[in-house]
């Protein structure tokens, strides 16, 4: 028995009060319906469908491969969606089909695979996800007999007072006997508020006709579905607490884990430590023993072993093993920090390599820069990289001592072992070994200042 | 059937441990009082009383205005305190009087309506406010006869074990008929543990004396009342999340609602993305599509449209549409961003307009400067604009190109599409598309490097 | 009566995934252990004794003076490490012998003082701490008979399922008897799925000799153990909690009682104002109405009354009463910071002395520096404190007005009231009162930018 998929995501979310469409806003870094289409690959269903609304391309491109779409021209409710997908597939009886929301992120694989299997082996007319709920208002109420058997589900609206106190609630994600799915669908009916056709009253019609039902329970937060922004904000909660307890019980020691923010793909190693505050993005890998943050954030970058990074913003940078970065940096892509290397306070870099060792330990910016192992650079000295047309290239030599406050006019290069005078602005290249200086000498004016206050009294 | 309203805002609150009057500590950015007065004003009562603490003008000063007050000058509890305000506000037979203690800022205005509807269309002796709590250990009771109606309310030290599992408790709000007030209040002792007229016996008085009782239940957070900082903190942390959440209906995007700090009279547009860690403050408005933080604070300042401003602190500022600002700027008074401008890392500015798409990007103080559309300030770049004595004024012309580490030595100004040097101090007008240089020749002293370190070493 | 202590606290942790012992991992600030010492030693017995794994001589060596250890050769389970400890101490009949484990960070000493009189009182074979947790699960669920006395501890794998709905559980504290605990320890056997010596089969071995048990109930959070970095986190937030409680209770405010993060040893005064995001560690006094934050890291360091300190970092620093500092500075040790003294944005100190209402305001580095009382340092100021050798000083005179930009080559002096010209190098001494200035003639080369726009599009 084959298993079909049918993902929901023509929605369009109207209370977000955003012209994005819904399915696409961010959880946890990553758009609320790539957490729903991962959850579905992984239990490898024969065939993806993802119904999209009427002009909302921009799902069908944030989807991967070996997805199929179609799409819902009118919003006519999840029935009609569901048969919209049915139209596009092909033929499903004899396979089982699995319908659930876009905008239910916090659903697990695992929970969906149970569900299958559930259907797979009772061969009901559906096995249904349900969830016991603190607060069940609102939601479909699950109705069972006397041997716990489900027998239908009453919506809020028509529930009777007694049955308001059910709190096992329909999580709305079915796996349906693709032989009567589509007879059921077609008698859904408009009668209600919306004027919609409802996909939950085929439950309704599957157990009129005497069909049996299953049901699997799930965690409230699996089905979690996100309508506001109330509800993005707790779905993200829950899905950052998800990653970082993942990443605690991998022995990652955490600060707080409250005020972290993880995002899917990142990968941690054994003995981070991260500090309150700290924002790990993208492609960013951080390795044993080194710590983060507080107040840190990094995107597509490598923190190597025994980093240490604080109070600073790290962007598409490499840092190298026992680097210390910050208090308050920023590492622009391109940076690339050799072993031991410091880039300190108030120090920003961009498409910069720092050999092993080397220092940059405050107030300055080094763009398109090569900083040989163990040079030692001066506080405020710049790279005077832009000319206002193109971008040129800084040379600095192993274990150059570059004096503050130098001005590095590129291109240029200073040679090995060269120094720097403070306050040079150096346009021409420097001899290894040698003291490059641009200065004038000092002048004193005695008596200065009482003329400047009288001056300035008077 | 007039509406009075007495606010009780003389309690000293010792056990803030501080010399600021208790209800002008802070809640979400406005003095603790004020939200009790704007939620009571919200209801339009015909007169305002606010009674306060002997040597409290403190509080006096921070009402608005139609708002009388009245000093009761020993504390001698709430019974006394509400007398103090009936005597100072003449005869109120006739009126309805309501009665709430200034110290509980989570009331709202909504609730105080439908109490003194409540008040109207029964012509109780009373209508109270109560709330079902989770711990009503320390709260009067409220009691019920088996029709669900009350009558009365029992004391926590005197009620019997079974009273002390009852949860609905007295939230010590109350609307009176002005007939019966006076002469309950007269009735008031102090056979109490503090020796002080209690304002709560007067509802023991009105119901032995078999006058009817009405009430109406608010939820928990409303009665919460001040008396110490944990109490100040989580009423803070309430009215936060309640601030939040309205805003997010209004369809901003929130990364963590537990993390984010918007005072009362901030305004969002939909569209807004605010990261954790974010504090608006003051007349702040950030428009449609603009995202703040992570880690920014931002008072009295807008941010336009798309704009993206993170790390940064900023202060009374405009910025404009698309401006980019930090990670690490901090925009001072009187900074004005043109469309597209930025200020970038390690930026400091203040007094300062930068025209459209100008850019500082880095390292840089500009202070009393207009700097012109599409100029591009170098790194370290700084306007010496004190001279100990005054502020001067620094103008650089559109187009310009200011070199890496300028000083502009104000009153000075640089011409349009003029260029400076890297390093030099401008202390005189530069013409139009001039390049503008201070500089000595640079000079090269070989093998200065193995000198300077055999003298070190030797 | 002489009361022992043994702490059991040899348990690898493996679940850590860590190298660090696991009882030295940190909770606010602290190794885990030193709380659970700390509480111990607050009941003052008569001997304390530690039971460390072989190899974690980290432990012994984090231990305070007064504290004995003892080597678990074998990790052979709690009854085997208690009768090391017995062995260890020698002859205890008579006495009292207080066990528990080195895990419990949270566990108060009061509850340790109680548990010890409940023993001494009531002559039991032994006194354990219990509580009433929300999730028994994993837990011995506490057996008590008709009378409410405690008879016995059923381990959760051998719960019947009635049993299992008991939610007082066993927090694995004791005091035992003397006389009856090392004959009960060598009862014990290893017939259990770790082939271990269990310590708590040791209630069950007393309460079948037909013994009497006594029981303490404790708050949930005082029998946390932790045994991963999840549990580890909740510890932390818990004693944060608990540390931010008792100075909310001293007087001080609290902008956001989850996101600040107060070490043990950190002693604040009332009217101190803490904003969201604060770290405070080490040996760090704030001084009655200073405020720290928004995101602000201090350690080692006094913040003088009144000061204000925001978004920065500050080490080993003494912050004078009125100062100013942030935001975006980093004040390193030996930092001191005069009355109404002055640390702005972009800001660094090290080994700095700052007098009284001298203003250091922006992009600047002071490192090795005494700087005069009302001295004002330039924006891009610098001291050259460092020649690639060695550090040296330099000392700005009273009221001294260094220029921006200004590169004070060390070691040098500036005189009092002495000026420096914006964008010198000042290597050499200047006299009081003199301007000294490096600098060369200002030139202008017209019609530069048409050239050079020319040259770079040919």
């Amino acid at each position: 028995m084959a298993l079909r998929a049918v993902i929901l995501a023509a929605g369009q979310g109207t209370r977000m009060k955003s012209t994005l469409p819904k399915v696409l806003h961010d959880v946890a870094g990553r758009p609320m319906i790539s957490w729903v289409v991962d959850a579905v690959a992984a239990v490898s269903p024969d065939q993806i469908m993802v119904v999209i609304g009427h002009g909302a391309e921009a799902v069908e491109e944030s989807l991967g491969g070996g997805i199929e779409t179609c799409i819902q021209e009118e919003q006519l409710g999840t029935g009609h969606a569901t048969l919209t997908a049915l139209q596009a597939m092909g033929d499903a009886s004899g396979d089982a089909v699995l319908v659930l929301p876009g905008d239910t992120p916090l659903l697990r694989s695992e929970t969906l695979e149970l569900l299958a299997r559930l259907q797979r082996r009772t061969s009901a007319a559906v096995s249904m996800l349900t969830a016991d709920v603190a607060n069940p208002a609102g939601y479909g109420r699950i109705l069972r007999d006397g041997w716990d058997r489900v027998v239908g589900v009453v919506e809020h609206k028509d529930a009777a007072p007694g049955q308001l106190n059910i709190n096992e609630v329909n999580g709305g994600v079915y796996v349906f006997a693709g032989d009567l799915l589509p007879a059921a669908l077609q008698q859904l009916k408009t009668d209600n508020v919306q004027g919609e056709y409802y996909l939950t009253d085929v439950i309704s019609i599957l157990a009129e006709a005497g069909h049996s039902l299953g049901a699997l329970k799930a965690t409230e937060d699996e089905i979690l579905g996100v309508n506001n922004h109330d509800q993005l904000a707790e779905a993200a909660r829950l899905m950052r607490r998800r990653i970082t307890t993942r990443w605690m019980r991998e022995g990652v020691w955490v600060q707080d884990a409250d005020n972290l923010f993880i995002s899917a793909e990142v990968v941690l190693e054994p003995g981070v430590r991260l500090y309150s505050g700290v924002h790990l993005e993208g492609a960013t890998r951080v390795r044993a023993g080194a710590s983060v943050g507080p107040d840190a954030f990094v995107v597509d970058s490598e923190v190597g072993e025994g980093a240490h990074v604080w109070y600073s913003v790290v962007r598409g940078a490499a840092i190298g093993p026992e680097c210390e970065v910050g208090p308050y940096a920023s590492l622009r892509p391109g940076t690339v920090l050799g072993r031991g290397a410091k880039a300190g306070t108030f120090v920003e870099t961009k498409n910069t390599v720092v050999g092993e060792k080397a220092k940059v330990p405050h107030l300055s910016y080094m763009g398109d820069a090569e900083i040989g192992a163990g040079a030692n650079i001066g506080a405020g000295t710049i790279t005077c990289n832009y000319d206002g047309f193109q971008k040129h290239k800084t040379v600095i030599g192993e274990r150059a001592f570059v004096g503050s406050d130098t001005m590095l006019v590129a291109p240029v290069t200073i040679g090995e072992d060269a120094v720097t005078g403070a306050g040079s602005v150096i346009s021409e290249d420097v001899s290894p070994g040698a003291l490059a200086i641009e200065r004038s000498p000092q002048q004193e004016i005695p008596g200065y200042a009482a003329r400047r206050r009288k001056k300035a009294e008077g």
